[in-house]
């Protein structure tokens, strides 16, 4: 099992101080650039920067504002970004740290929350660091790299469908929320899928490397646990805040939501059953077919055993041998022979071992 | 193990708009119908729709209506019906959406309830999504296709059987998640046989097919359990919700559903440590059966590898083997031999190999 | 494994109206009978009655009544006997069905608790519903056949022993279910000998049905399980109950009888464990011995084999072989086999495998 | 596995009256008797006395008295010194019941502790039941028989160490308490080495008895856990104790034995997965070794028994085998045998069979 | 497996005094020494004493001084302090006790803090304890040795790297316990590479010792986890004080350094299950070996074992047999043996045993 990309890299920045912004992710080669959406009711514009300043003119407009930084590797941009709207230095060092677990953190005017991405690239699930932040009549949004999660919501968006234009920054981070637990539905629809073709493997009669991809679903699967199951209480954080964030009609929408994140959690729960069932199962599979080896191996051997035996008794070269001498002796010992293999065919027959 | 029916879907409407109705089951063939039954103490009337206005003039009428809606792909005519009652988008949402789990939501005018109902057909459960919504003076159900769950329930009304006819809408949503959780009782029953069944297979002499088996029984228990667990935590929400929804003298009834709901989930903890047993005990047949298998091999081999030793001593060709020469030496040897046989025989019947 | 009364029954009254009585017990057969011991501190009076109305007198007075009904399926009398204290019709229903779980429910004026009595006949737990209904100077008992569970406390109200003639119904409950829980224990040391005795048959040479008879006690335990955890919530309720029904000075008791469940259940966990280690054990028991037999195969058959081999050699047919016609090249042979025997004793010697 | 002393004895008392004295331990034989140590900060007396209406006098004075009561046995004398200090009749019951758990019970002018003393004795852990009651100005103890688990600290009262002379009840009881609790450590140690000693045990070349020594070590650390575990609750309970029992001042000495309640407790938690492991580490030895015990034959099987047909084959007495009649025939088998042998050789070192 | 040094020790200690300072390290070689930084905003001094006394005079400067003490064998050193600074007796006892689990006591006027820093040292744990006292303007650190753990942050206050210099002893104390932590992240990737090397090893042809690497890395874990665990309740007790040790501004790297300590505990959660699937993937890899030695066996006995059985049948010397006399006789049969050899391949090929 070769490790050609799996093995963790130390984590950077051991030592620094605290609030030092370093990137630990592992896209350094990611193009930079920043896209806002900026919408209301009546109007919605969409541009794609490469320059931070160009952004601050969005901020303290009646408009939403959605701000999605694309490349955590860029951390002067970042902390740019992060002096103008005077967030935290801790938030700015989470925002870049792509080992920092999904958490939420309330502000007096921002909220900061910290979710992870996750879909399939190449048959293996990829976690992606995503920080957002909410405050008045923005989010800003931080991504390691281009990802087709926001996509639809995007298009929606663009082309007014529902709900999103017509309500304020608090729906939008809902929406960008759901969008991100809305892929969850897919990795786990994978990860089932996954269980259930090795469940038929296990089962196949010839089977060799089995054990080595439940390991490796395992292993998946704990990963992704960790990235999904904080999720779960972060929701729930947000619906029963109670500072002025969120509107009381759109705490519906968060608790639609929660209930979502707890159904992801439950599916997690129940493939990490059946994993632990399937190595029962895959060793209850190797058992039995040692098991009818072994017969095999009895069967032959019962048989031909005592058979040579008598074979060998006649082939004794003692002076005096009555039996040797008769005329149908030979033919009379073939057929007790055949009585007796046909004796032991029947036994082992009436055994089920045949 | 071909999966028919049993591969999940990829669940639709990811990527849409939140609040957007999109049917996720398995049955748009079914008929689209709505059955009212409207009743007071003192009437009763039943009635079949097939067009969602004309159940409109139920309301606000002084009589209890329960609105019952079959067939959830016909989303049309359930927005139509939750935009009359000025239920939430949400809710409208959750109705249709199969994957839904259960849960709760109490609205100011409405309580909002997912159930799911379990029966068996063709020997496997089916896990069928049902919605409540209690409101004044109705309980509106909607469920996938026609069951037979409700049947008993139905007739009692019609026959003025019990006290549903003397009370309200809270009283009859206890009777309809009553008449749910009655079949569950009746599902886990059938478990049971299953896992006795499974039982005395394991302990029988030939089984090729159990592991697959406990395996198909551990995943249908796990459906079940994740269907079946969150309908204690709602009953017990109902019971102490502070609302006027439920009158106080009815609260001893959902109290009593809560305790039937505690122990449906008691039955499926005892089941599951009893599936875990049975792969346990199972693998302790296998391995009974294959010590059998060796002693039969051992025996065999241990009591006539040595004596085809000795013929093959005698068999060989040297030209001064005084022993060939007597004329008893033939019968002494066979003498021999039987006694080593003989010997050999009673050593393993003292170690109770035979 | 035969079932003779295990297999559950179908649980009678699904479908019917809540509230409705039907006895779901095993046990039509006995007979029906109230058993009246009314006492003060001055005076006691020890009566037996077949006509629930007969029972009514008792209602009222100063004294305090133990009513002991025996026979559940006499559903008519347990009606009358509700209507007539106007206990509440769930409180019935649950009387008569033996599946309800262990509960309690406090009501205005009498307090309503669900208990399991267990004891063992013919080697097996018997778990039997009981129900006890304490009101203002009384305590009803219903089970479903005598038993002597209740033996030594009758005896000791008759002769006056201990403080229950001084005291009121609160002090009555309190030893009724004192009894019970006594025999809790006596129940959990017959489980404790026979896992001790289980064991003992593990570490034995010969086992052949030791993982059906685990199987079996992990069954009996999961049923006491079921029935004795509940008990701990229940006295925990009745300490902690803020109404009158229960003196100040009293509940030092009940907090006595707190410890005691607690202790039940911490054996039954102490079990659970000790069982779970039990197949363990068993599994490498089996896999010591199937060890051994290996060896003594492995042995034999290394050992003559090779000899086996040997022999065959020289009794090869070639023309020219010079070794079969050297005076003494027989017993040479058998000298050499006889090292190489002895050898191969010493190598397994050494390797501990004889 | 016989069981001298190990089968538990029916627990007496059942169905006797709550409250009746019934000493339910082992050593009935000890000797009964009383110690006082009666301690100001200026003075100290030591006594030993056989009645117990000689420690009256001790009552109501300013000094702080430790009455150590021997013997449980003695029912008469408790319960006469329990009916001198006012105690509830309960409590009595529990010192005497050495079956009792771990409890604490606050009354309004004492408070109650029953504890478990642990020591080993000849390599078997002992648990001795222990009850302390705490009232103004004395602690009374009362253990089953003399142990020297108090020896240390009664010599540093009597030595004047140490802080007890100089504060009151509550320290006394804080000393009492930490003495036997530092004992646990002592039998946690012991359990520690076994584990590792059964570690190497696992590991070694000949292992016979190994899994009855983990079954019982198991066993003995489920009864350890069983005694410890509870006194993390109890010592809590009295630093949180809202009572004038404990001075403010001494509540950090309780905070400080809470924590070493909880290292036992930890320590007890991680040798429970140490034993857990162990018995998998067993059962991967065992299969190991049966796979080098099969390689043995397999080599031995494979490479013979080939080469036994081959000179079956020449010793087989067609009238026309033109091989044997060559001159060299003989030696050229001879060499193919040892070719075939060498090659099997090579073959199985290849595959690290050798 | 020797102990050469990991043998616990027997704890010392036990049946002392309370509050007596009893050294229970293992490092009495140690120099000690005390380091102290005193630092504000505008200067900073770094200086080491051997005598304790020289230290007092950094009490009560308006100034923030790191009193870092090295060596806990000098144990009259740390009396001496405790008594300047009016620490209570059991958090000096707590200081010098090595086996003290990492806790957290709040007092008024300084606030004591066990942590376990762990670090590799060649090739395995070394968990060593530390201490910190956090009062008015100064911090107190206790260290049993010199390590590097803090060599980045003294460095930092040094060249007034990031935050220190600016702020009080509530940062100083979260950068000391962060520095801490951040070492946990260095050993929990080595424990992952570990678990990683291990993996490799199972599913690697030749593994030996693989049980052993498995169980003693298992033990690594345990120790760690109970080192580490602790530390995430008293950072979150530090950020929940209500107390004015920590400054509100200081609050929200206390809740990151927690957000830290949870990722930490996640981690070892994820790694114990990891070293659970191990010991699971190794016993079917052995069970997958033996059943491919049963194969090899099974295969040349079933080929060579009849074979052999026909060749001893021509090897008898009875006086008529036909068969033996005719010229192609043995060609015959050495024909129809290699036909029988070949199917027998075929059939094995078939069943994929070759």
């Amino acid at each position: 099992m070769k490790k050609p990309q799996g093995r963790r890299k130390r984590r950077k920045g051991i030592g620094s101080v605290p609030g030092t912004l370093t990137y630990t992710g592992t896209r350094p080669e990611q193009k930079f650039y920043i896209e806002v959406i900026d919408y209301s009711r009546d109007h919605c514009s969409h541009k794609v920067y490469n320059d931070v300043k160009e952004v601050f003119e969005y901020a303290g407009s009646e408009s939403v504002s959605w701000i999605n930084v694309n490349g955590l590797h860029n951390v002067e941009a970042i902390e740019a970004l992060g002096t103008f709207y005077k967030w935290h230095p801790l938030v700015l060092e989470d925002i870049v740290d792509t080992y920092q677990r999904p958490k939420i953190d309330e502000f007096d005017d921002y909220l900061f929350v910290v979710f992870k991405m996750i879909y399939y690239e190449e048959e293996r699930p990829v976690i992606e660091h995503l920080s957002l932040i909410m405050g008045k009549n923005y989010v800003v949004t931080f991504q390691e790299s281009h990802t087709d999660v926001f996509d639809d919501l995007r298009k929606r968006i663009l082309e007014n469908k529902g709900r999103v234009r017509g309500e304020k920054a608090d729906y939008l981070l809902f929406v960008l929320l759901d969008a991100v637990v809305d892929h969850y539905f897919l990795v786990i629809e994978t990860l089932g899928d996954k269980i259930e073709d090795l469940e038929d493997a296990v089962f196949e009669e010839s089977h060799d490397d089995i054990s080595k991809d439940i390991l490796r679903l395992k292993k998946e699967m704990l990963r992704l646990k960790r990235a999904v199951f904080p999720a779960r209480e972060i929701v729930s954080r947000i619906e029963k805040s109670d500072s002025d964030y969120i509107l009381p009609h759109i705490k519906n929408y968060y608790r639609d939501l929660y209930d979502h994140t707890i159904q992801v959690v439950e599916y997690i729960e129940v493939y990490r059953e059946m994993i632990l069932s399937l190595m029962e199962m895959y060793m209850g599979t190797i058992s039995n077919k040692m098991n009818n080896v072994m017969k095999v191996l009895t069967v032959i051997a019962t048989i031909f055993i005592p058979l040579t035996f008598i074979a060998g008794i006649y082939g004794m070269n003692f002076d005096y041998m009555p039996e040797l001498h008769g005329k149908y002796s030979y033919f009379i010992l073939l057929g007790t022979m055949l009585l007796i293999f046909i004796g032991m065919l029947l036994y082992f027959k009436k055994k089920k071992w045949l």
